[in-house]
């Protein structure tokens, strides 16, 4: 469900398929749904930045970017699971393709399209509040990258080993709720992680913000930590927490042809 | 399941069918949905500023009418979803209809009940709460009148592809959340817009609450752009992310009929 | 689902049914439930209190309750379904009982249960807490008392009107979310009229720790008009909005005799 | 669905089984999920002192630690369901174990796990966020042990309740959201406890931060009232409210064997 169909072909057949139409309305699908999590994420930060302009942030600054984040990625990742699978963010597509759920040239357009939403939504929010600045993410005082970039990396594991158990088939009577599961545990990630390392987990929305901010201090800690989080997302819930065994056999044959 | 049957028919028989029992029950359902919708974003809004009676509203203030926004939209939505589709908001009503999923005369009727239950939501908060002035939707000082409507057209555009998805019978497992999801996203929309252009999303609720402030100063704003968006919202989802294909006729075939 | 079933039976028969075995655990699961509901809102009046000892209450203290009402009612409702129909609440009950969807022996044994739990839960956060005061709800200084209760039987017209469209077996696919969505259009209430009438919606609530308190001051206005709006959803639900019609004859057949 | 199958079989099978690969994959998805739990808790109550840095916290902080609750909770107990039942909590093992849906060699390497996740996500937001000390639970000056006690008691009473209730098959057409209810329940008793108690509910989680910040004053509260609670809450809800009966039998028999 929340990926594409990945049949063993060569890589020219591959790419054919990442130029499909079916694929074209996928990067289309990923770019409204990237476009619309960055615009609320770095809005609800513009927002709050307004409302209260003291220098460091208040407690209800990080509850307005974590409600953000949550409610606007449940819904980003609803309206777009059904055409490409809602990733919404570089990390988890990065997290897909090395579980072998997503071939490499889509997983680049993806990326493509995540990048330049992201960009947009950002460059949009900047002309239309007119005087405000779009922040960047950055990290606090006293941490160092390497925490920092560890910290964003523990919470995007986390995040697409949650892509990975809603995607799954044999998930069992919850499977509905997935998305708002995928929103929640963003929101989590930043009441936790907020005031320490920007709480970003999409290396996406921290490359948009800071292309319009201009400010490319730290944004190694955006990616670096969040795409090895993701890999071993990835690889430990496939091969060590739930495994393909006899018993899940069939389902399993199902769950590569059609999804995760 | 979120808009009505529309077979083919002639004008006359189409607005007989908008006078229908079926028909008159809808604009109900419409009425009380958007009446307790606009009641409690008004409302929510009047009761922060109670609280902190300040000018410029504060970041606990746009938290409250968000968080009224995604609670309140995401029930009116689910109480009215059987009988009209739970549109609750006449920038839905507009995409529907651009999408042919609605007729034109029972969209004004819809319409006259948003626009009612609106006027009245807020006449009623105005009497009840005695001295307290019920607020109009207003635009941040720096802000042009383009970029505010550009903004709300935005996320009017995303509102009415959550509707979109929420609707389409080949959204996959996730459609039991759909009345959650379009709450949310008109939540995060909130966070993002609030002390920009006010985040109403909804040309109604700024339509009541302007009537019963008396002050229509920037209306057009809260008209313009949700139209615009909610219609290219509808032509995009149905023609270029979502369109009907071979493999999916047989389902299309029955959402033609029985709705989106 | 969400209320007994209730066959054609004499006074006397019924009875006998309202002090079975099936019955008590249903006033067992009203009990706990309630207790919880309750413990949650006035615990979180009691706790924001704590936190900002001012007069009046701030908007974080609005968002606090809203948002306890709307999780802990959500629980309650959920975890009572399956034996009582988790109505937590009496204007709930008595919407139900108009509706005659329960019978009134055991609608009357539902509001013993749930006054009992009010006062129980209000007594033992007295007591835990020692030194903190258990708050009454009270109404806003400039408000008459008429139009508190307008606004508290407003917001109860449209909590009850969600438990029918939530119990309703005709609701269609959003059948799953029904709890969530009671819980939402509950915190959506407190957000609107917090302030002014203080969002009751809840005889029981409202009984509880005003016994506790010690004050009775407007007592009335948290019965006379949620109980009014209680059975004017009850009876413009089943007669008005979604009338039992030729097409859905059979439907409803099963949904008079196992519950709505 | 929510707990391992348990057959009868003498202590030492039992204990063959729970160190078999799917046993040691429970454990891992408990760590996982008690990790993040307990990264997301006590790191948010961290972001929320460091914005604002004053002796008893506020009540936006209040509303912080019991939406991270919520969030994360609800994210732990999804990912984790598939394969260890979604336990996240030594009082809900301990809860399982009494109704005797888990083994008893078990439970303790559910335990262990949980309470290793536990020091480790401590352990990391102390080396990660440098200069923070790691908060443990405390109780208000005016309450005594008993009383604090008593209330993390009753409400992990009710949490133990709503996840039978939710793991229960005989739950009917709300099974889907199951996890959502449980962590808003736990978000409710934040909110509710806060304050006072805490709101911990998890012995692991007030474990793990006690290990770290080195304070084990008070340390019994968080075990003796939530373990009583549990257990009370497995026999009532197994024995008192929804005993298995003639009807249900069928279902109950399958349930004995494959999950409570």
């Amino acid at each position: 469900m929340l990926t594409r169909k990945m049949p063993h072909l060569s890589l020219s057949s591959r790419f054919q398929q990442s130029i499909a139409p079916d694929a074209l309305r996928s990067y289309l699908a990923e770019f409204i749904s990237t476009f619309f999590f960055v615009f609320s994420v770095v809005g609800s930060s513009m927002a709050s930045k307004k409302l209260t302009p003291e220098a460091a942030g208040d407690t209800s600054g990080l509850i307005t970017v974590a409600i953000a984040n949550a409610f606007a990625l449940s819904s980003a990742v609803y309206i777009a699971a059904g055409v490409s699978g809602g990733h919404v963010n570089p990390a988890v597509t990065f997290g897909m393709a090395v579980g072998g759920h997503i071939s490499v040239p889509t997983a680049l357009f993806y990326w493509l399209s995540q990048m330049l939403a992201s960009v947009f939504a950002s460059l949009i929010l900047r002309v239309m509040t007119v005087s405000q600045r779009v922040p960047a993410y950055a990290i606090a005082e006293e941490m160092t990258g390497f925490g920092a970039s560890m910290l964003e990396g523990l919470l995007t594991f986390v995040l697409v080993y949650t892509v990975y158990a809603c995607s799954d088939p044999r998930r069992g009577p919850f499977g509905a709720i997935g998305p708002l599961v995928i929103g929640l545990t963003a929101g989590a990630g930043v009441l936790a992680a907020g005031p320490f390392s920007g709480g970003s987990m999409n290396p996406a929305c921290a490359f948009g913000s800071a292309v319009i901010a201009g400010k490319f201090k730290n944004q190694a800690v955006y990616w670096v930590g969040p795409l090895i989080g993701a890999a071993v997302a990835g690889l430990v819930y496939d091969n060590v927490v739930f495994p393909p065994d006899d018993a899940a056999d069939s389902i399993r044959g199902v769950s590569d042809g059609d999804g995760v």
